[in-house]
């Protein structure tokens, strides 16, 4: 090996393990910080899942503006996780929020390193989940100022309450909350509630869009009008790659994998993902195409309602997945699935508009996901994952601890976004700096204020096409043009 | 790294290891469920090459049926094979079938767990094959029912008899069949021959699309009418995909990864995956570029052969990527690469219609590639996958032991498929439940079956974009609008 | 576990295992295996990244063309780089080429074929950097001849000289150039300026689009035309498949994980990689609004702009991923950012026509990645990553060793590239085998060459709509419709 190692790569570090071989904790630390690099790659992966799922959701006019949001809150994430967010998190400090460790400046280590890698990805998919609802009438200036704030800020002291040695709810503390402390394995409620509970607020403050809920009068409409999504394409494409994705996302979350007890996690963890998804699928667009067929009297299947639905399992299994047995996962999953219709069809009613239904995925599932622990935490699989086995779930006698450290996690986070995001876009809103002027909103953001459309399907000239057959046709002597050139001239006629 | 993680991460599970090192086994388990993790969750994308590749190769009024159908066989899947489907495949019991574990009840460790999942993703893809074939036509319901039949059945039962300990056939059995049993390494035979020749059977039952060799009238056409792709640019994503994904399929089918022995296994086939797919692409188009020059006098390169061509080596080299040497792997794409051109022409000349041309990658090469293997099958090669050296292919002169099983492989699986599902398909069509009515296919499913077409690409107002380059213009005192504004308005006065 | 695997899986080469545990090394070996495969994996998915990318970036009448030729690249490198480039690179031989193991022929163990397997991966990518340049105007034959070409031979003669023991440049030889030998570790310099710097003479040679700098009679425009992007959905998804591979690209350019050691290396990768690609897409995009606002008083956000920066910083980095501490990432990539809208408006400037500007981002960059690791390579890190600590960056006071060994590298590369690359396009130029015909090029290579258009987006017949409308409204004896359907109607009566 080393033979080859030095005449075929760049070969540096490798030579002190040839002869004798004396430490499996370095090659423990190298499996597991390549464990991170794989998880973090897929959660990072779902930035163009939500980036897909959001601008295939929304109107053609507004392509380039949510895509560009969705990048740009990749970038804003990485820079304010990595100046103050991450130290908030995770540093030495007090109960609150870490004070040292800015700029993760003192990491040196592959797992240190890596593992701010991995948080990251997690702050950054927290902050794209509200890009979806206020899409289509919020401005970028508004739209970069909260994303940092929530990376920078808001998340960050989320995430220290709940999964850092120093929070009053963390499962990891010394003394844990009601002896057990909050479960919530890869953020259900960390992650999916704050970023949904962010979204229920700034769709509150911002107003729904143009003609959705209201006519041009102010008047409201009898029934609201549904906005057709531009690419159903790009949705299921998007759906697929978030569910890819969260094969790092919770697996991941065992953060480590170089024993038979971390690898029993993670499995459980991807089993538990898998069934919870299909079938919160299953389960929403059964349900819709149920109350559709009362309605209508024909049988139909929704498209969007099998893709959220399908998320919304996904989101309600992320905080128990290691501690679900495969039947709870798909029962937690099949709820989830009509949460997210209920919530959708509630929202609707509440006039409260929200462009791609982040709000009945993220919040509603948030906030189901996380109670869903304290009635199906099962004992062996809490041990495994290193929780308090006594204080398991409601179903398995478990007693009342745990749902208490469940329903105030789902009242803390809650609690805390409203506290925060509320007064912030409240004050953005009075400024004139939150929503675009209704002329913008009209014509489109993309128009507006990206330079032009996010597509241009023209097709050449019919002059050019046709010059191009005759040339041809001359050319072989005979009269008869290939096939397709012939049928793509007369699909072009069409278009010109 | 303990200190760290103490304080960094919710740490649960790994205190143990950092006084003492005791167990190198540990270590491996970790590492392979790792690996299976890896390969799963690359194997599961498939599905959204599936997905992107059906989608662009159909009409544009069926892309969210299409969509639809490959999401909801991910979902069936999992839970058809969850329930039954694995403990059918491999659990104890008879030769024929298991009849323990459904449920996976009685799976805990990491790699039982794992390997469901692994095993999951294997099984979804068997069922996604079927739906490109019998796009534009078939009832949703009549899928359903298909798709969990075939993973919590059909495909199960090949399964067990090639892969599983038990089976007639397995080369994993004490008394293999033929002193060798069947070479199939990661399913060109189990995958992708079962998915494909459900695919064909259905494709003869269910018919051709209307328009398609027959017109109004049931008089055949003289020419077959093409169906336009209706984007070429989902067909080529959906075959990345699908590429990037055989690295998980082909490799990650060495299940283990802990030793140098199953390292060289996991290599070899990355290798040949990748010089067969490449085979297979060069070779399918420049032969297609090669005929039509013949036809028509004009060189021309087809993007459909390119990208089938690719697939259908990737799916050749399936079988025997662990035993081939690189050199082989490229006769053997290359191969692949022209049964998809002949198979692609013979079936439209049967005039039998597959809308994605499913059956000459999936059924046509999943044939090759089996009986490639009783070829080029080397000796090396198959000791470190752990086969019987001694009945190597004809090529290596094994003797035809080997060749024998390869060809009974095909026989049991074309025989077990057409057996199971040509009855089954022909009810459900007799009971008017297979194929959706005349209008709605002539409307598309999109519309009759799912509320409306995948696609909305209207731009906005023409008088809209011009009051706001108006407003924009007198802001700031001058005519001259910014160049992009009105490129755009003029491309959306064309658009309106 | 073996009983586990031995009912459920195909087993083979894993009882040895079972019974005593010798070979940490053996385990190693597997998991730096594993690490290869996952890693050349996401490079290769980066082939979808730019065929995403660059599909999306040209009109619509070329978007078969672009596709076909980035599939056609990957396969053509793969063979390509197999029978001849890889043995060039890194086989026994002379200082400048290889001349032994031609077709891996001695090539057996994991890390032998899988480093092979990671390396092809590279050589795609450094291929497919030029096809978007040339994309709307290039030859297919042209293309194909220039693609196997540069993976067999032009790059691996780079990668020879910097990354292989033999190198004259390398860091890797016994007598290092300098005493220290080219900082490269992922190929900024190898990778990115090799194919930067081709594109660049290939769009020399070649020249603009029709239209693009001059009019019909060859008399310069006052002002270029910007000819649209015909889908910014494809650029985005191209951009975040890219950003995703990166850490393929540069966390796996560390090669090994097995110890604490390599993860550190690959760890500090992943970091500084994300830092850079915020960094530089931020930059980019805020730098251009304030451009524009100067010029036209409208602050607006280019995508374009965005997406390119982010792979500036991203080309930027990659040189010195491994030994640039977290905030000189930061920077790098800024910087990265601003050279890529500096040497794009240069480009076009010089009325050198690029379609995706594909020089911008990967030759500046490329140039500016090897410079920047003169000036900040961090004597840690670089110890860490196996160079010699003594010749730091120079603001580490390492003197100015290291930054003639990156001057060279820079000169050496560009002047390879134009030494071999100008005569190659030139004389295919002359031969008119280079450029399509003017009217092929108005046409587009879609309907010239590929047998018409990308996109068939044509909707159902009006009447039968309608017709189904009125079917189903008498079925349930009202004649309320279901509203998306009637929707659906009243769309596809504007599209028909």
């Amino acid at each position: 090996m080393c033979f080859f190692l030095s005449f075929v790569f760049h070969d540096f570090h490798h030579p002190p393990f040839c002869g004798d071989v004396q430490n499996v904790v370095s090659v423990m630390d190298g499996l597991d910080t390549f464990f991170l690099l794989f998880a973090g790659a897929l959660v990072f992966m779902m930035q163009s899942g939500f980036a897909m799922l959001c601008a295939g959701s929304v109107r053609q006019k507004n392509v380039k503006n949510i895509m560009l949001k969705n990048l740009l809150d990749a970038c804003g994430g990485a820079i304010g996780f990595w100046t103050i967010g991450f130290a908030f998190a995770y540093a030495d400090g007090n109960t609150f929020i870490g004070t040292t460790n800015f700029f993760i400046k003192d990491f040196v280590t592959g797992q240190e390193l890596m593992g701010f890698f991995f948080q990251f990805a997690f702050a950054a998919t927290a902050a794209t989940i509200v890009a979806g609802t206020v899409a289509e009438r919020c401005k970028m200036q508004a739209y970069l100022c909260y994303s940092v704030f929530l990376t920078g800020f808001v998340y960050p002291i989320v995430v220290r309450s709940i999964w850092s040695e120093y929070g009053f709810l963390s499962a990891f503390a010394d003394d844990k909350f009601q002896g057990v402390g909050v479960i919530d394995f890869a953020g259900s409620g960390v992650v999916h509630l704050t970023g949904g509970a962010t979204a229920f607020v700034a769709a509150v403050v911002l107003g729904p869009r143009k003609g959705r809920f209201y006519d041009e009068d102010g008047n409201p409409l009898e029934t609201p009008t549904a906005f057709p999504a531009h690419s159903v394409a790009l949705q299921i494409l998007g759906t697929f790659i978030l569910w890819f994705g969260w094969y790092g996302f919770n697996p991941g979350s065992a953060l480590i994998i170089d024993n038979s007890g971390s690898a029993q996690v993670a499995a459980l963890c991807a089993v538990t993902t898998t069934l919870a998804a299909a079938a919160g699928c299953v389960t929403a667009m059964f349900f819709d195409t149920f109350l559709e067929m009362q309605r209508s009297g024909e049988v139909s299947y929704d498209l969007t309602m099998a893709m959220n639905g399908c998320l919304g399992g996904l989101v309600a299994v992320t905080a128990g997945c290691s501690v679900f047995q495969p039947w709870a996962a798909i029962i937690v999953g099949a709820i989830g699935g009509l949460c997210y219709v209920g919530a959708s069809a509630l929202l609707i009613k509440s006039k409260i508009d929200d462009a791609v239904d982040a709000v009945p995925v993220h919040f509603a599932n948030g906030v189901w996901g996380v109670l869903a622990v304290g009635l199906f935490a099962e004992p062996d699989a809490m041990g495994a994952a290193g929780y308090v086995v006594e204080n398991s779930g409601l179903f398995y006698g478990g007693g009342g601890s745990l749902m208490i450290c469940q329903v105030c996690c789902i009242l803390w986070v809650i609690g805390w976004v409203f506290a925060i995001m509320f007064p912030f876009f409240t004050l953005l809103n009075a400024a004139g700096m939150f929503r675009v002027d209704a002329l913008e909103e009209e014509v489109g953001l993309d128009i507006s204020h990206h330079r032009g459309s996010a597509y241009d399907l023209s097709a050449p000239k019919k002059e050019d096409v046709e010059e191009l057959m005759e040339v041809r046709a001359s050319r072989h002597g005979k009269v008869e043009v290939p096939r397709e050139v012939a049928d793509a001239a007369k699909a072009s006629e069409g278009d010109a």
